[in-house]
Parts: structure tokens; sequence; C-alpha cells
């Protein structure tokens, strides 16, 4: 990251133009996505989109599946936001909220978009290890964040946070799969009522809240 | 179908048998399927495991995918079975418990098998629409369980069946993806976990049961 205090030499615009120029081609293919879907997106379309010459594109991405680790980057990184706010929140409750309508939002830019980012996570060898590496590191994340509601007598403590891990990313990922499958109006409200029916099967039944540590 | 008490007919003999070698060769496409994956096996190979000519299977099939409308067909028939369990039921706890696995069970031959059926159902157009149709008539079967589940009092009012069918098939779809691609030992194991959270979500708090009608 550039450090704003520091006056910025040729080396330190250089790194920011790249950044911006990487994140421009990101951002461009994952509107184009949305259009036409992951198949269906050519890299020269991407890269007359971001009005960069074509061969740039590869200096970023080596691959178009590239762009898919990145998106899995990005999900990651909410991850770990979401981990981070749980670990000093008074209740997880809105931080699971938060978490699963940002992970829906960057695949989720249209059905088609989805399908075919899941299509793909599910049909090419590279793709089935890399989002399952990335489901696996999210499913131990959201442990911690169970188990901090747990901690604070939100949650229910008859099953291991691990396994309400689990059954929260079953909703998450099934209500986006669904989503993308059966045109639902609008992803978010059937994250809303997923994760409303989920809460109520993990939260804790007593009333009396513990003290958090 | 045949009715024993008839003395068979040329006509019902030749009907049987081609119903058995129907059922053959989607038995044994299944089998390959769940050991290469639906991409990656062919029509011959479907053909020389079941013992049968290849040009034959076209009489059974016109192509590879009709193989995937008859399963489509099997998870209607499973999903219509939920139904008539539930409508005279005194539960529907077990109904939604023997649905939840017979559904999984037919995909659900290995992960591999599953992800090469979802990755299909994702990216191809015409099964999108043939999946969606089967979602979308699962959900309104469901919702006619759950009406039922609250009748008897055993399922929350203050949610409609229709939500809280969207909320079971998410949690169902969920759970066979999330098998398929993070490699859990065991996919019945991983529904009961899911529909125990499922059914504390979703089921009335008091504990007056109604008598049904």
């Amino acid at each position: 990251m550039v450090n704003s205090t520091f006056i910025p030499t040729d080396d330190s615009r250089r790194t920011r133009r790249r950044n911006e120029t990487k994140e421009r081609l990101f951002r461009t293919a994952l509107q184009l996505f949305a259009k036409k879907g992951y198949v269906n997106t050519r890299v020269d379309e991407i890269t007359a989109a971001a009005d960069v010459a074509k061969g740039t594109f590869f200096n970023y991405f080596p691959t178009k599946e590239h762009l898919l680790f990145s998106l899995s980057e990005r999900q990651q990184e909410v991850i770990r936001r979401a981990g981070a706010a749980a670990s000093g929140a008074r209740s997880i409750k809105p931080v699971i909220e938060q978490f699963a309508h940002d992970i829906a939002s960057g695949p989720g830019g249209s059905p088609l978009m989805m399908r075919s980012l899941l299509g793909t996570a599910f049909l090419h060898e590279v793709m089935v290890k890399r989002f399952s590496e990335l489901l696996i590191f999210g499913r131990g994340e959201i442990a911690k964040i169970m188990q901090r509601g747990q901690e604070l007598g939100e949650l229910r403590t008859d099953r291991a946070a691990e396994q309400l891990a689990r059954s929260l990313q079953t909703v998450i990922f099934g209500t986006n799969a669904l989503w993308a499958l059966c045109g639902d109006k609008d992803l978010h409200e059937s994250l809303n009522n997923a994760l409303e029916v989920f809460w109520r099967g993990a939260e804790a039944r007593s009333t009396n809240r513990k003290e958090p540590r």
C-alpha cells in the first residue's frame, strides 16, 4: 500500500498505476461476466471495455482463470474482515449478516454470472481445488465467529462451533446457488429469509447472556 | 406397469424387456458418472458396460442429456412421494428427513458425479431450464408439506409455508453442493447436521400441538 505521507517516487507512482490498471481490468471483467457469463466473455472484450491493449491483460492475469483466483482472494478478504469484526463485537448477529451479504455481492452481479462461476467451479479440476480450499478456509474462520457467539451466550453450545459454521455456510451457499438457478427476485431478500431461520436454529434458547470475555 | 394377474402377451413382454433395458442403461450410466463424472463418460462406455449394442442406446435416450432428464424425473417422483407421505402423516419431521436423504441418493453416487451434474446444470442453458423447473416444482410441493406441518402445530406459523420451503430447499441443496466440493466424509451425516439446525429454526416453539385436521 502507498503511504500518503510519503512524497511519491517514480516507483510508487508506477506501482499505483499498475494496481489501478489491474483493478480496472478486474472490475470490467466482472461487469462483463454479469452480462454475458464467465464462459462467454473473451479476454479481448475485457481489454476493449477497459480501454487497455490486449497484450497488457496478460501482465496482470496470465490466464482468464486468474480473474477467478482474484475473485477468490477478495472473498478471502471478506472472510478475514468478518473474523476481525467478530473478535471485538458484543453481538455476532450483525457480523454474520454483513458477511453473508458481502460474500454474495462479489459473484452475485447477475444470476448468469453466478451460474457461470459456479459451473466453472464445479467442472474444472483447478477451480474445484481453489474453490474447495476457499470453502474450507471460510469454514474454519466462520467456526471462530461461531465460537465467539457461543462465548457471548448468543449461540447454542450443544453443537460444536464447527457444525454451526458448516450449517451457516450451507445456507449462504445454497441461497446463492438457488437464486442463480430459480430466478428469485432478490438475492439479498432470499439471504435474509434463509439467515433468519438459520439464526433461530442456532441461537441459545436461554435468555441469560453471558458476560463476554 | 405390467399387471401380474394378466397372462403376459407378446406386447406386454416386449414392453417389460424395453423397460428393463432402459433401466439397465440408466443404472449403468449413473455408476459410470459416479466413477468418471458425467462430462467424461461416453455413450459407448455406457452401452459396453450395460452389454447393449451402441445404437440401441439412442432408442431409449436420444442424447446423453436425456439421461439427466430421466434423473430429473426420478427426483420429481421422490418429491411426489414425500408429498403423499406428508398428507396422511401425524408428523412431517420423518417425512422431511426421508425426503432429504432420498433426493441426495440419486446424484450423490460420488462427489465427482455430483460436481459434474451440478456443473452441467449450471452451465448449459437446456439444463438450467430443466433444473430450474425441477427446483420450482419441488419448492411448491415442499411448501405443501410445510403447510401440513403448520396445521399439525409442528412448525412455526409466523413465516409462510413457502418461505420455510425455500429455506429447507436451500439447506438440502447447499449440503449436497458443499459435500461435492469440500470432500466431507459423509453426505448423509452432513444432511443430518444441517437438517437438525433447520428443524430447530422452523419448529413451533409452543409445546401445545394442535389436533391434526
